[in-house]
């Protein structure tokens, strides 16, 4: 990119764009120092106060930061954390050895609805006992990364809400259940604009973009034994695909 | 959610929550007809001119839209094409059996640099004789879905660029070359904004958030042999994890 001086386009704001794009190309990295004000000027012949809006517009959005009596830097870029290994199962609640230390908020009896129905793939209206609803947080250091959410069919597991109520513990809960544990998945991954419920649970800005994941998991006997609903922020985590 | 007639928040405003949550809640699905402003008006006492403000900057948002004669719907959500099973080799570029109905942009040849170096294993400044940079666009029914960048070592695979030029078929490019062929792979997914060329390449406003995944693949001899850029445009397609 170079400036065009016969451009309508103001000089400060194509030189916003040239130290954007050095950024972005990797020029000028996350955390390191920019050239100064001077060094622009001579390098690109602009007049100071041209540098200085360019630079102030960059520092109001956030991409660079002053640091008093040292300089400008590029803001360093948030680390991510990698969900290693990631596949459908990784979040399966079925699959847990312990549902002690992920924070469990709730267990819920809900009603049989029709979506859900459609995606166990149980017939309409046969009046089936509906699901239980386990869901958690994701957090890492005290800081919410996601929410999980599993549906779990209250037909293979009808005792599943009074067993994790009673403290019963997973190995007790799955005994004899082998043939209905999460084998495989699919689930759906996107990323969306949060809805207004799943911004606050995450604690951002409403419409923020977050990364979704949903699907059915399958057990060894073939039936669909539970229903993930995950949701992420994007700033802080992201998977690892194999 | 229930209307406060003595917040501060004026009762338009806290309507088009109201709607909002419900659509949000599947209350109203895509696509279905909501109640008309008579209907609303009486559910909820409220007058007629405060509906009509709700529902105009739902409209507005392009949460509603109005059909003349027929009533106000609920936008129909975008369909996302889900790319199935997906994996960390989906889009390797050695893995292809045919680049020939890949729309493939380039074959570039660039210079070793030190990042690159550094995902490859390569020590520094060992005249490694740089990297083949293949680019092609995600296309389906002629819209840009997303782009594929795939990097090769000029080391593994040294007349890659000549070949594909010459038009060589890719069975005989990987000819002799097994053991340099990508097995498994390590992606990481993330979504986050733009940056502005792959805002213009995905054809997105800038700053756009887009799902990107980048990771080197390995080959049966334990090198990496290639490694992938890929970015989606996330309100189009998604990716199918088992």
């Amino acid at each position: 990119m170079k400036l065009d001086r016969y451009s309508s386009v103001p000089l400060y704001a194509q030189l916003r764009e040239l130290i954007l794009e050095r950024i972005q190309d990797g020029v000028y990295g996350p955390g390191e120092k920019i050239p100064s004000e001077m060094d622009f000027c001579k390098e690109l012949d602009l007049s100071r106060p041209t540098v200085r809006q360019a630079v102030a517009e960059l520092v109001a959005d956030g991409v660079l930061e002053i640091h008093k009596g040292k300089g400008t830097f590029v803001a360093g870029e948030a680390e991510r954390i990698m969900i290693p290994h990631f596949t459908a199962l990784s979040f399966s609640f079925l699959n847990l050895n312990s549902y002690e230390n992920i924070g469990l908020k709730s267990i819920k009896l809900l009603e049989s609805d029709k979506e859900m129905d459609a995606i166990f793939q149980l017939p309409d209206n046969q009046g089936y006992p509906g699901y239980w609803l386990a869901e958690w947080p994701l957090t890492i250091d005290n800081q919410t990364m996601g929410n999980c959410q599993s549906y779990v069919p209250v037909q293979l597991f009808p005792d599943l809400g009074q067993a994790i109520s009673a403290g019963k513990r997973m190995i007790d809960i799955k005994s004899n259940k082998y043939a209905y544990l999460p084998q495989k998945g699919s689930l759906n991954l996107v990323a969306r604009p949060a809805r207004n419920k799943e911004a606050s649970i995450l604690d951002l800005p409403r419409r923020s973009y977050i990364l979704a994941m949903e699907g059915p998991l399958f057990a060894r006997s073939g039936h669909v034994c539970e229903v993930l609903r995950i949701i992420l922020r994007p700033d802080l985590i992201g998977v690892e695909i194999n």
